[in-house]
């Protein structure tokens, strides 16, 4: 039985991040074939943005950015297919690697307990929007880049936990 | 101590729905004074979209939907302040308010366990995006007009559990 227990360690950003870059080599390696370049100075892309939820032992988002051709490349990658413009298949696509990547996260952040559940992903997409964290909030930007492709990856966690 | 027990009741998306209802009733009666009219037939609105998600016995998003006007009016009624754009206090606000309806959805749809635990919320806004939930998921979309305003309410659910 999985438990929040009330002993459960709670890692620090810092411990979250080095994970993170773990999920991120782990996730695209074995996806995409080849392992990604991991950056800390990005520039932030958008035009298609995966998000998943989570909450338990620390509560947050962890959101996967790109522009839409990348996002194309990338699910053509994942399916042996050729996209020219983003459509279900390309959000559901972008919606299963972040459901991944915070599943990875989860496995390395995770000790005595599972740290905390996974919402399904929402997928965001078009030519103009930003998004928005909570005031209470920190986060951690990484820069990854995987053959030709940019992504920018997101880690907000509640900043009271 | 909380915990997902096996024998966790997993509502049906009826119950959700009727659920949903009440918990709207609830956060937007007690927040905003008078009870909103609720509806099932509605007209999709967007331009900021504040989304949480949650996982546990269930895994969802539950994402409020606003043209950024009424966005506005809904944070400056809760705030007793005006706002003529949408801004970091607004998405707050909005995020308040969509946390404050997952935790009353929650209240109402857990029995002998926590239904689910719940993310941070994330705040899209733009003047053209649209979301999209994963291919295995249903969902449930419900009207509320509190004032003069208009909201879509968006509740989506894994179509596995």
């Amino acid at each position: 039985m999985i438990h929040n227990a009330p002993n459960q360690h709670i890692p620090t950003m810092s411990d979250l991040q080095k994970n993170l870059k773990i999920a991120l080599s782990d996730v695209f390696g074995t996806m995409l074939g080849g392992a990604p370049e991991i950056f800390d100075e990005i520039e932030f892309v958008t035009g298609l943005s995966a998000i998943v939820g989570f909450g338990g032992g620390i509560s947050g988002f962890l959101a996967l950015h790109s522009k839409p051709e990348n996002a194309c490349e990338i699910a053509g990658s994942m399916l042996g297919m050729h996209f020219s413009a983003v459509d279900d298949i390309v959000c559901d696509a972008m919606g299963e690697v972040v459901n991944m990547l915070a599943g990875s996260l989860k496995k390395y952040s995770s000790t005595n307990a599972e740290l905390f559940k996974i919402s399904i992903p929402t997928i965001v997409w078009g030519s103009n929007y930003s998004t928005h964290a909570p005031r209470n909030s920190e986060q951690v930007l990484v820069g990854v880049k995987s053959r030709a492709s940019l992504f920018t990856v997101q880690l907000v966690i509640n900043s009271d936990y």
